[in-house]
Parts: C-alpha cells; sequence; structure tokens
C-alpha cells in the first residue's frame, strides 16, 4: 500500500515549518494543506480535536499533533537521515533544549508584541532566557549535537521568527553584540542546506506580521 | 564499571515520585537524596543550573533534568519492562497525553489554591481539561495504551495530588458523578502495583500543603 502523508499546516507558523523541514529531512513526500486560521476547516478539528491547531500530521489516517510530538514521530517511523541523536543521555540533552526553547516562547514573543507592563517584565526574561542559551552554547558549533537535528530545526523560531519580531518592534535584544556565539549559532542554522529552503522569506512575514496584529487588536 | 545512578528528589513531588515510580518498573537500584527546597544543595545546582529544581537523574555523572526527559532517558537505557509503547504512533499519543496533562497542570492547581479572580478562571479551565480526559477516555481500561505506562505515572498528578488539593481546598471538581470514567481511570493508576508504593500517603500529604501554603504567604 502507497503511504499517505498529509500536512496540515500554515506558510507563516514556525512550528508548521519545522515538521516540513522534518519531512525533507527525511526525504518523506507527502501532500501538505494549508488552513485558514481565521476559518478552520472540518479535517482539522476533527484531526485535531483538543488543540484545534496546526501542525497535524496525518499518516495512513492516523492524525499526530504538536510539532515536538510529531517530530519524534517522523524520526522513529523514518530512520534514515535521524533527527535525534542515538545515544539515550544525548537525545535527553535535545529533548531538554528543545523543549526549553519552545517554553520560553511566550516570553520572547510578549518582548516585542506585549503591551505595557506585560512586554517590561517579558523583556527581562526573554534577556535571561537568551543568556542561557549563551551561556550553554559555550564554543559548541552545533548547539545539541555536533550534527544538525531536533534543536536546530528548532532554533528556527529565534533566527527567523524572533529577528522579524524584534524588527517589526524595534526591540535590539538579540543583537551580535550582546550575544555572540548565539547569534553566530542561529545564523549558521538558518543558513544550513537542510533549513534554509523551508523557512518563509523574510520579507513576506515583516509584511504579515503587523496586518494580522492590527486585525487581532479590532 | 558498577552504575551510579543518583536521583535528587523531594518527598510531596509527582515529578520526583514519578521518576522513582520508572526506576522502580525497570528494577534499577539508585541513592535517592532528599533536597531541601527552601535550601538547595551546591550539587542540585551545579547538576540543573538552568531550572534550579529536583528531580535530577544522574547517572554515571551525566545529569538529566525534566520528569518527562528523565523518564524517557531511562526507557531508552534500561530497555526491559517498557514504559512507552513500541510503535511509533502509540509512542506519539502517549507523548501527547503525558504533556496535556502536564501543560494543564498549572490550571488544575490554581483551581484549587489560587486567589479571587485568577481561581474563578481556572475553575473554569480545569474542568475543561477534565472533560478533554473524560471524553477521549471513553471505555478505555489504560488509558495511553493498554499496559502501565508512561500516561498512568504521570496521571498520579490528578489522581493523589489534585485530590489532595480538593480536600484541602473544599472544591468538589474531579468527582465519580462528574467525570465517572476518569475517577474509575485514576483509581485503578493509584492502585496498581507498579505505582501504589511509590506514592506518598494521603495523610502526609494533607498535612503538609496546608503548612506550606501558609509559609509561602507570609
Amino acid at each position: 500500500m502507497a503511504e499517505e502523508v498529509k500536512l496540515f499546516g500554515f506558510w507563516s507558523s514556525p512550528f508548521s515549518r519545522r515538521v516540513e523541514i522534518a519531512l525533507k529531512m527525511k526525504g518523506v513526500k507527502y501532500e501538505y494543506i494549508e488552513e485558514d486560521l481565521t476559518n478552520k476547516s472540518p479535517l482539522l478539528l476533527k484531526y485535531n480535536p483538543v488543540h484545534k491547531k496546526i501542525p497535524v500530521l496525518v499518516h495512513n489516517g492516523n492524525p499526530i499533533v504538536e510539532s515536538l510530538v510529531i517530530i519524534e514521530y517522523i524520526d522513529e517511523t523514518w530512520k534514515h537521515n535521524p533527527i535525534l541523536p542515538q545515544h539515550p543521555y544525548d537525545r535527553a540533552l535535545v529533548r531538554f533544549w528543545a523543549k526549553f526553547i519552545d517554553e520560553k516562547w511566550p516570553a520572547l514573543r510578549n518582548s516585542t508584541f506585549g503591551k505595557g507592563k506585560e512586554r517590561e517584565v517579558a523583556i527581562g526574561e526573554a534577556c535571561e532566557h537568551l543568556k542561557t542559551l549563551e551561556n550553554e552554547l559555550g564554543d559548541k558549533k552545533f548547539f545539541g549535537g555536533e550534527d544538525i537535528g531536533l534543536v536546530h530545526i528548532v532554533a528556527n523560531i529565534l533566527g527567523i521568527w524572533f529577528g522579524v519580531y524584534q524588527e517589526i518592534s524595534g526591540l535590539e535584544l538579540l543583537t551580535e553584540e550582546k550575544f555572540p556565539k548565539l547569534c553566530k549559532w542561529i545564523h549558521e542554522c538558518v543558513n544550513h542546506t537542510a533549513i534554509k529552503e523551508d523557512i518563509p522569506p523574510r520579507d513576506k512575514l515583516i509584511e504579515f506580521y503587523p496586518a494580522r496584529l492590527r486585525a487581532a487588536s479590532k
């Protein structure tokens, strides 16, 4: 039986894009279904009734949701070109850092798009989180293992999306001056051949987010 | 070389207890180190500099933190008596539900210990989360697979801790009348031989939490 792989996503979502990167690293062919997030399809709601969100991967009729859960599924289902390292301790480390970046993302986002006091608090928190990453990175070339993998895929959210949010909001937090190692590492991540082609054009994102924010504040 | 396995924990922590359950399911011998959370040890801060929290598992000198990451590490290191199922799709499902319970825990906790408006909002959210679990459970005997595993270990936080918090706060939300299937399942979980002996005595928890809350509000 031919495999059926479908991805319900949205072009500007970092969570949707990371699943696409994982599928392409494995060379898995898939059908991509762009969702209208203002009018979600009955299929999306059927496949992800709990969170009603993209991304959803549907493999031979079985839906998998939550981007980190999906990437582990992809790595376990198509075993070539591993995304997670092989040794349990290395696996634990990359799971820890991928989780760390995702858990700290709301503070990073609010440091740019938050309002008033909420934004002020978020800037302080975001700065601490970036310091943690800068310290952890040290002189390693690829944070979370020597080969490109889970943490690099997840780190796009810093390299691309946080950069765009900073530009729109005028915040200057994640700069080469303040976080030289992290900036260098992020630059290498987003320019890696396995990743570069699957991130949306920066100018499209710069155009998209202010309009979305205006719509959300109406 | 003899294996060295150490666990830094705290007796009343559901996150610490779940790691103990996983180690015992595997029959792994370990040294347990009870932390004083009001005066954390230099070793804990050394091993978990990012979050400075228990539980921390140290295996042959390598520290692993975050309870779900630790349990996956345990399952991958000692492969007998598997905690996660074998098939990638089943693994994705248990990872999803374990994450769901952990992510919703703050709302559940705040529905009992929160104050004023925060508590009111949390009660509404907690009710929705419990409904999601009740609906998902359906008529399955063991939610998250037929065998006892990751979701059951994680669900102790509902079966024991949420029950204790409810009793202390006078909230009556997770009751047999409102959530019959979930209550039945939780009862089976916490009474399973693999779990029962590793949960702290209910009367000790009932005594402990109000005192801790009084200390926290001083």
